[in-house]
């Protein structure tokens, strides 16, 4: 709040010249305090995740046969109502380069280019994946809201551990490679699934996880040794860093007793929300 | 218990025209305090659990045809007792109609509707599940035991972590979209456990989850290393949620904030060593 | 220890009546205080073990067949220790009869019976998993070490978490039967490994754990979304029990600091082996 | 670095004699605290990295015809540069023997042993695991680094919460055995995959770990039933050691003694928030 208040004095000049729609058009596209500003977020919301929807139903050959009218109406709809909105956020942000290059810029692009680049080139099956990229923007309508202060104090709890776990996965993808090479040794002249070390370690992965889809198993007894040590140590990937999060998230959560002490008695271990000490009464 | 007393004196009235027998039919049915609600209780909990087994068996076939006769007596005796029971809940309750429509009444009408059902239309194997929801009964009799406030204070610490959760999840299940997404584009058209996105996203959730049935499995090494990517992923997917809720649940035990109300502002949630009120400094 | 010593005190007579050399006998085999105590577990600890290999390698046809007399004579040497040791344990224990009805007592008979009946009876084989029982006496060993006081605390850990865990995996299993039931209405005549309910509930349970075989996979889109809503909901059958013993167990640690005051200046928050009060320096 | 310095004083003569240029080879080849150390450090990491990434692709049969060359030139560059840095380490270490004889001298050596040998022997395939080894030297470079200190406190939570886990992975793989001998006894002649107990030791670790290759799956009615008790089991087996882990973690965290000595009783553990010492009442 108070950043965006300096940084409206530094650019006070534009201020000046910025139209009284443009500001409550800022106000209703990129904030969530106004009601307009909230029936804008569930409308994107709900937009965003109906044409995901259109994009996951065409590609059922069945359904793109029997309705491909239907569906390709519907895309252009979407694509037509993303481009009015990029449109609309270029116009009312005050330097709208920086939005351009933005992440989210660049994904409200992505969001609408793939359908009409459908008019120039053919085989615009390859742009699917770029118009499944617009669920990324529903990132946009929650950073608007409550929860990115969650998101936030749990990205810092996790970026605390990040060190300690970050030795840990070292440790874990050099004995990924190691194994994966003994494997390649043991059974690679055998097993068809192990023949080279990458499909080795891509098994290895698979086994260490826990996933084990079965399409590559071990064969030999030596190799089957292998596996059993390979999956034990693999649990280990889970406990370690699980112990790690709870104990640092566990220690957050305590951290936010205040140190302040009381004037009266002096004592400490004080709520953050209290405002008389709790042993002697006295005004903190 | 003094929201039961309250709405006593509010029905003063057909309180007096309520015979003795029907409160305490309702002792017995509706609780767990008096040795005859225990024993019903438990006859319940049992008749539950055999019904079901009876359901259970009779979907074997060879048992079904061997034992047809013992399974539909057995049915029918369950079905007429369980009957007998659902009218006697409408009898001893207050309120017939608010117990019909409620959650468990519904549930009650459901443990007993299929069988009636089978003498009018034939078919009735299409109630089998609804005869298994007979076990979403035995949450009624652990309702009335001491488990109920172990549950709820277990489902207030997820309450509270759910917001973070929620981040988490969301998060967790575009990514699985746009990978499926992705994994559609490399493989679809060689892959025939991919040929569409619904069936990527399906094979996406099946390996983020390490569950790995290996029904479909990646060909090309892009796609292998994709999969590697999406399980490694996939491991934090219990890494942060576990952490999180460790720390919750950690924290609320940590506190056991007493009940307390200050007797000058009336507000709680006091730590118990507390021996004045934190808002007001009122003596506790 | 004082307990042993009541006991004593009750048995007087008998106590006299026991040569020194059965107590001495009984501190080697019972107890692990004593040099001799400890190299007697140390050896039965091989004994078991090595035992329990030969048992594991007769099972390999191809070892059965080429060493069948060496593993022959070993078992026979393992079976006639074990005879001598239960026949000492009989001796110097002061109530046989106890001994031999008590869980050891019966797993110590169990591990030298299979051998002996191998010679009254042909097709012993199902004596096999009876030979690898003797893996329990493994627990003996330990019960005399260290390790049992941590299992224990652990223990008591597992049984203040245990009424939450009960709802939970009440709740559970109850998810698994109606899970299963309905995926035996959806695809039991199209997919043979749904035939029937049984079946199904070991498909959910595979499922719901993410163990995910791969032997019964669902066939239809309903099916697949039904499984996808299974394996997410096993998730939470790890995390929530997780974070509910990491909680009583941080709970268990942290109380260990004493709840003692200081005299001198009334503090609280001591450790135990404090002797002294970390606040103001004065006796505690 | 007081035992750096003690042990400098201890060979003070062969300080001494030692060259300048052979001291400042040590600072950059063994420490990281000088630009020259942390330069050679990060073109160690690149040049092991792509060492072992050239032992990869050679196991690609397609990559080994086509870029043979490159590759076994590749392979020599890395093995002349490891070559010179191991004669270097050699040169400017005090002790070279001592050094010689280490787990990382070993592992050095290690790292460029196999090339020399391909020209003496054929068929040096056997070498690679030897030559993926060298993986193990990026632990080399990390022990240099700040996250070798995060480690150790994770090892050191790590070995406290041992002796629990120790009595817990006992009984595990004594539940292993014991299952699988049962499973081998009901399966074994109708199940080519459990015909003896290794085999069904291999299969009881996939299924007690959630593994599940779906290679050995359960045939019977009570195979499939002892499967789904293991794997529920196996559950356990994340959840348990989870919980101990964590609460070993947060509990250090929320301790983190001072390593501040008493100046009167010189003992150690004192609380961060400690002024007077808790055993003897000094003043810290």
């Amino acid at each position: 709040m108070s950043k965006s208040v300096q940084s409206k004095s530094k650019t006070l000049e534009s201020t000046f010249t910025r139209s009284a729609w443009r500001r409550s058009l800022h106000e209703i596209i990129f904030e969530a305090d106004t009601p307009g500003g909230k029936i804008f977020d569930v409308l994107l919301l709900v937009a965003i995740v109906l044409s995901v929807l259109v994009v996951i139903l065409d590609s059922v050959q069945m359904i793109h046969i029997e309705h491909k009218h239907l569906l390709w109406t519907a895309e252009w709809i979407f694509t037509i109502l993303f481009s009015i909105e990029y449109l609309l956020r270029l116009i009312c942000v005050r330097k709208p380069l920086r939005y351009a290059v933005s992440f989210f810029g660049v994904v409200d692009l992505l969001a609408i280019v793939p359908t009409y680049l459908s008019l120039l080139v053919t085989g615009t099956q390859s742009m699917m994946v770029v118009r499944a990229l617009r669920l990324l923007r529903i990132f946009r309508v929650f950073k608007l809201a409550r929860l990115l202060s969650e998101a936030t104090s749990l990205r810092q709890a996790i970026r605390l551990s990040l060190s300690k776990i970050a030795v840990f996965i070292v440790t874990v993808l050099i004995t990924v490679v190691i194994i994966a090479a003994a494997m390649y040794l043991i059974e690679g002249s055998k097993n068809d699934g192990l023949r080279n070390i990458p499909t080795a370690i891509y098994w290895a992965i698979v086994t260490i996880t826990t996933l084990g889809y079965g399409d590559i198993v071990p064969l030999t007894v030596l190799g089957k040794a292998l596996t059993a040590l390979l999956v034990i140590l693999g649990y280990s990937l889970i406990i370690v860093p699980t112990g790690i999060l709870s104990a640092e998230l566990t220690q957050k959560k305590a951290k936010t007793i205040t140190t302040q002490h009381c004037p009266d008695c002096s004592q400490e271990g004080h709520d953050s929300d209290a405002t008389h000490c709790k042993f002697c009464g006295g005004k903190l």
